[in-house]
């Protein structure tokens, strides 16, 4: 490409951005903290998945915008995509990290408690992506911070910003999020990315089945939440349901929360997605995952058009750009 | 504000700091370690003091003149407060950092001796922050590095940073240094902070009280030193002299060190600091901490105007920001 | 130095490394995995020694050609002057650096299978230096990947950018690689950088002395391979050849691989490299070391000429710069 026409589909990028900046001004997201993806409404997740659109270009090359700001990325359990993704897209805006991700060689090792570290860390950066084996923890993080909170997982609570990269990559796919059959199945009790993926698609017009042996069921609570919005159907059994899906959403079984291994064993078979039990299901069908994946799905469906969870594992940057600038960038 | 207004009062800044840095390079700042407090003299500290104010506005934009610039933090014990501040400082003034916190994932673990560790790192970074448990561990860094050494904690020898801090709060709550009472109270035998503090303090027209256990009292070498400067009064009770303390300091109570944990427990209870004995206090007494804090101070204090320990916490980013760019800066 | 010598000199530079840099796309090093040295023809290892020349000079202010590019340094085993000297070369050009040097706090925790890490990070970095304990993980990796793979440490196999640093010091201290006599003494069974500095070495006219334990011998197929090339000797006693050799190649005898602790006491000590021994040395011989070291090479060692493994440790600063800059540079 001509250096001319690069410049120009650079500064339409740029232009485009601050067209949606300045809208994104309007529904103030700046220095807001996202504890839960209901803290949005489904204008305003729109607006974000807009943004995140046009911060695929961006990520090509790198802006300046976010220059001078710092994220701290305080995880307080293990990671890889998530704090990875966050530091890359801040580092893309020109902004740069500072933080911990091993407890051990923090001073919570001598003893400090959660809300002194939130105090302390919240005079050296400009934004705090917290992630914390406690629920509830984002929520008393913002209580006590002078600057935003992204709750990047919670307990087994939320994970707001995996929603978002959710919805994203079904609306990239499918071109849609309306009218589609989205099933999710797994561990829908403690999957704190089910959680926050549910409530999100409760703002779209869609069906949705909720997968899971009854002992991994969702939350009651949540359940009439949702239930009050969109139909919902529960199941044990995938095979009946997979003929007519369009988004099957799978999630890890944490073997570590049955009681009776032989159980665990049983339904860990029964949820195992590989080439033979999508014999009855759409062509079209797209298969989404938060990842880690352990063997919930079969490496051979990897080569298949239905596998997408490597693309939603790389909108996690553009989604995270567009979070951090909507919430930071302040040159628009 | 309007653009022009903001890139006047920017403008402004610079060139203050531009004034402030040509008089610190007479002071020949440049390229030089920082072990002991006391490689500083009284008018060096007020001018550290002076920068850090400048960089109270450099922080909120950020600035350039490190760029290109790398600072590594090896940190071989646990810390939150200084390798984050130092790192965010770095990063404030446009330099980069690269380091470890965890010496299980460095050479350390395969048997390399410490000097060797530095012998690689100075030519990597162009200042090296270092926290060791092994006292002396600075001053043998600084021996072969060829890049400046900042003992960022060392043992429980000298922390001179973190005493710089100190004072810059105790400046800039009180807007004096001169002619306080100032009161020091906790394990004075194995707190570093309080070493440099002690130490720093004697360069000033203070009256000092060292409140600790008799099992905890300062060293005498370094009570000999300050004595021959200041005056100071060693006590095993804080409610006596509470009543005319300006600057009250309290650290941490290192259970670790006590023999016998009975004369811990009630050595411990008798130095928590709460609403009760704060009532005898001065209306305008300070409470400084160089956390972490465990329980020596109540959370209740933490909502009275007596509580400066978080705007201390906080002025860190400035002090080290003044540090790093007295040292660094080549723009001057 | 006058501000506009200083630039001149610059402009030189970079001119210089422009015309380095556009005879390097003519041997299309952009975009390129570095997995073996063997990848490399010995025009091309040339080539990398040439352009780490030139960062000398760059790495003295910086420069932003890799600015908005990001490196990923994974390190599933521990790393203290790989890692850092990577992030500093990628910081030195304007790059930025993410990643983790423990797996414990990685997904891997959590069972993550080292595919789906790769294929998670390459979303997020432009590049990826990878050490793993498993040999041909760098080649699983490259695989799968969408972005360079650097092989920085693979179990016992191939360590390809410390052979480029090793090469690179023998021709800045010696002036040449050609017509010198090389002595590889230590563990050249499982030292990885021996085997990628034999297959380097093997492009140049040098006699090579391979000096180890019996049991710590060299493998058949690599020896078979380099003696096709260059002249190869090998002896279990260092001292009958010191006299004649110019470079001295130390590298760590790992314990743990002895079966008899009696067998590894009696060789340690006869490959002790230290001022008696080196009685009979040349006066200009150098001696070399990946580093760390244990005490293959007493401390008395390093205050003579011989000594040159501090200025080899600084050098992979260079030699990273050079690598990472043609690799990924576009704007060449």
């Amino acid at each position: 490409m001509q250096k001319s026409v690069v410049w120009k589909q650079k500064s339409n990028i740029y232009s485009n951005i601050k067209i949606i900046a300045k809208q994104g001004m309007a529904m103030q997201f700046a220095n807001r903290s996202i504890i839960s993806i209901q803290d949005f409404t489904k204008e305003e997740i729109n607006y974000i998945l807009k943004t995140s659109q046009a911060m695929e270009l961006v990520a090509k090359t790198g802006t300046n915008t976010l220059k001078g700001k710092i994220l701290a990325t305080l995880f307080f359990e293990p990671s890889t995509r998530t704090r990875l993704s966050f530091e890359a897209a801040m580092q893309k805006l020109g902004g740069t990290t500072i933080g911990f991700n091993d407890v051990e060689t923090s001073s919570a090792k001598k003893g400090e408690n959660f809300v002194d570290t939130i105090r302390t860390v919240e005079n050296y950066a400009d934004i705090i992506a917290l992630r914390h084996n406690l629920e509830g923890a984002a929520v008393v993080a913002k209580e006590y911070s002078k600057v935003p909170i992204i709750n990047s997982g919670t307990g087994a609570q939320e994970h707001p910003t995996q929603a978002l990269i959710d919805l994203y990559t079904i609306q990239k796919e499918k071109h849609q999020i309306d009218n589609l059959k989205i099933a999710i199945i797994g561990d829908l009790r403690y999957g704190r990315t089910v959680h926050s993926l549910a409530r999100a698609l409760a703002n779209y017009n869609v069906e949705l089945f909720l997968i899971s042996p009854d002992a991994l069921r969702i939350q009651k609570n949540i359940l009439k939440e949702i239930k009050n919005k969109i139909s919902v159907t529960e199941k044990q059994n995938v095979e009946d349901i997979l003929p007519k899906i369009d988004v099957l959403y799978v999630t890890r079984i944490q073997r570590e929360r049955f009681p009776d291994p032989t159980e665990y064993a049983k339904l860990k078979g029964a949820y195992r997605i590989d080439q033979k039990i999508l014999k009855t299901a759409k062509k079209d069908l797209i298969i989404l995952h938060p990842l880690p994946r352990i063997d919930e799905i079969a490496s051979e469906i990897d080569q298949t058009p239905h596998a997408r969870y490597f693309q939603q594992v790389g909108n996690g940057l553009f989604v995270r750009m567009a979070i951090l600038s909507l919430i930071l960038d302040t040159t628009k």
